[in-house]
């Protein structure tokens, strides 16, 4: 494992060790929903977002256990994302990080609930005093997590890929999908240890502009490893937007070319941390692992 | 109209005025999301969790500005509970407050993702600064929110639910469901009146007590609607429970006996509220529409 990869798995781990302690098990009748809150959680993953979050808190001093919070409660978000997209109404997908999805385990009506419980454990985590002893900060949190996933944030994006299995898309207009659809929690993972660390706006401007070169590379990375990638390695089943005739970096810009815009686009991301100096040098690792990665 | 009935209608003026504000609509083309959602949310409705919200507010003389807010995220909460539990894979309900669920309008996609998005709205909307100058009731609303609607809230009596679909249920554990699915929520609807006027603990018992004979009181006359309402009249699909062999308080006491429970829950409600005095009339007038309702 190189260093980076070693890093990053020792950050999922202290992740999952969160997730575990705020997502508990007990005997109640409607302990299956969490179960299956946990199963969709806690089901391995690169926890990229956490790790965006505990990496700029640390820009700023921030209490590692306020930021394991907050990371949580991102992953939280984005598990619940990916249960509701996985659902058969929406991509109808049955494999996710290597294993059936969370309505093809608990049947649909249980993922419904799952996603809703994770999406309302995440704004409660948020909202608690042992994440931030500021309230002030506590309901910034909160407020730019909800801008970041409603309809002028990820949902919004969701909605768009939706309405753009009928349209020819063009590279401006997927650009906007994606950045709604992934960018905005790639973004506010960052923001998030910024509010913590009440950070002065050049260093939020400068970490802004970084997630949002992040999110895109992340994006195009993602349409590589569907058009290339074997479903056996990436956890999830490929080809789909090809087979679905949809319009994606890849199909627009071909391989070659979106992998150099990929590549592009991580020198760029890191080349908006240079204020940070080596404080950075994690999110610029990360930057070049996601366009690296394989899954 | 009765002068309760004009109260009320006029209560549910203002809730509408500010779901309208607060859910603007716009041209993007990701808007049909927030058609959505406007959809389910202006279409009607008693607007009963919201005039809990503002009456309990009143008792503690917060501006109306405020309560106005948190009665209308109250109500995106529950009309996001709404969607939810009216889509194909959970009760499949077509009809809802006379007009046509928001899945058979919009496509079950969208109207997982305007439930989805409601519900963020409503923490969005909590956490925000015009809705209480003091942040520290602001993460109060918030945590309070998702306590009463997450796992241990409105989420698991609906899991708990979908699971008694397969158990005969005695009225301990039918009791136990409805505190969850329905009573939490009507709970926090008194409470965050409380939480914005920083009520004290013994106001906030007696609305806790109050709520708590209400919710149960209302779920009662929900399940007689059902048993002995018209379709027409009830806005919803009736006689469901018979058809799907579900236990509910009619079908384990009997329509004289759970009528009677329901009265006397009633009365029981509003004796909670004595050290209010005369303020509490309009939770007491409430409490005696919610039983002798028909729709």
């Amino acid at each position: 494992m190189s260093g980076f990869a070693a890093t990053l798995a020792e950050n999922a781990q202290h992740i999952n060790e969160t997730l575990d302690r705020l997502l508990p098990i007990d005997d109640r009748p409607e302990s299956r929903l969490i179960e299956a809150m946990r199963y969709s959680t806690l089901s391995g993953g690169k926890r990229v977002r956490p790790f965006l979050v505990m990496t700029s808190a640390r820009l700023f001093n921030v209490a590692e256990s306020c930021a394991l919070r907050a990371a949580s409660a991102v992953e939280m978000v984005h598990c619940y994302s990916l249960i509701h997209d996985d659902l058969p109404a929406m991509d109808d997908d049955d494999l996710r990080r290597g294993r059936p999805t969370c309505h093809v385990e608990f049947g649909e009506a249980t993922a419904i609930l799952a996603g809703d419980a994770l999406l309302t454990r995440a704004f409660e985590v948020l909202s608690e005093e042992p994440t931030h002893s500021d309230p002030k900060v506590r309901c910034e949190l909160v407020a730019a997590l909800a801008a970041a996933i409603g309809v002028e944030g990820m949902v919004g994006g969701q909605m768009l890929d939706l309405l753009a299995e009928h349209h020819d898309l063009t590279i401006p207009a997927i650009t906007r999908l994606q950045r709604l659809k992934t960018g905005m929690l790639i973004g506010y993972s960052c923001e998030a240890g910024a509010i913590l660390g009440k950070a002065p706006e050049p260093a939020r401007n400068a970490l802004r502009a970084y997630a949002h070169d992040l999110g895109l590379a992340f994006q195009i990375v993602d349409d590589l490893l569907d058009a290339e990638g074997d479903e056996k390695d990436v956890g999830k089943k490929t080809h789909k937007d090809a087979a679905a005739g949809k319009a994606t970096f890849v199909s627009l810009l071909g391989l070659d070319r979106a992998r150099a815009q990929a590549d592009m686009l991580a020198v760029q991301a890191a080349e908006h941390l240079e204020l940070f100096e080596e404080k950075a040098q994690p999110l610029k690792d990360l930057a070049r692992f996601v366009v690296n990665r394989r899954a």
